[in-house]
């Protein structure tokens, strides 16, 4: 399912490992009709996310998944094969955005981008990274973008194991 | 499980409804350590979500749920008793954040405000209102902030039958 060229998957990158502009691309996930009705019964019961008729007569035209679902199926190509970051992807919060809905059959994978970093002033073991994340479908349209700030370690933590977070 | 007087849950609002400072509560939801996990394997498959023991010895000190659970949760709360809005609640995204993690056993509700609201200049039958959620654990810390801009439709709309959208 992964798009890295080592189908084992890419090393954990630390923060020494991480720099602006470099970029990274997720494997592919296919958004089911079930799938989204099943997350949308459990989290977001609204009609155009649940029956097909209901939703052909909504604003959206058709059966569309929650927002809520392309985000955490964005999460998932990250943690699989998207963001390669050692000790896992860690973030407070970002700027979400839905230009597009998802739909029944899509094929989405995610793009991302490092636009900034800094080094924490506190804490040295660590950093963090601006990403910007942008979820495509099958036709190169972008669905979702997603900018967050990431909290990165750097490898002298686990070199000297490092206690102290 | 609501925290509103009307138990068949309060009526649809329209643009017309809705001012400034106007303030929501949701009702309430568990967050199960099984949930938690099982959200985890199928969105964000990363030690401190789905294992206790690996999940004391990281960042957190112990299990925490992903925050894209806590944002699918709080999308429940808010379209089940959160935020009465008429036609559903639909946003094209907004600025997420986490400042405390959700963790087994926290019970959360939503607290909703709306800051802004502006009429459509294209479009007569709707508006927009810009709406901050709060997500608040059983000790009162809030543990997601959601802001976000969401389409409301006027009354008119409907009383006209329009098809407009």
């Amino acid at each position: 399912m992964s798009r890295n060229d080592d189908a084992a998957g890419p090393k954990p990158l630390y923060f020494e490992d991480i720099f602006v502009g470099q970029r990274f691309s997720s494997g592919s996930y296919v958004m089911s009709a079930e799938r989204i009705r099943a997350f949308a019964a459990e989290f977001d019961p609204q009609p155009f996310h649940l029956d097909e008729e209901a939703a052909r007569a909504s604003l959206f035209g058709g059966l569309v998944a929650s927002g809520w679902h392309t985000a955490a199926v964005t999460m998932r190509l990250n943690v699989e094969s998207g963001l390669p970051v050692t000790g896992g992807i860690i973030g407070a919060g970002g700027e979400i955005a839905w230009p597009k809905p998802t739909r029944p059959g899509d094929v989405v994978h995610v793009e991302s981008e490092v636009t900034e970093i800094t080094p924490s002033r506190s804490r040295p073991d660590r950093g963090t990274a601006m990403v910007v994340s942008r979820t495509l479908n099958q036709h190169g349209e972008t669905v979702q973008t997603f900018k967050a700030r990431l909290v990165i370690f750097r490898r002298l933590r686990s070199e000297r194991g490092g206690a102290g977070c």
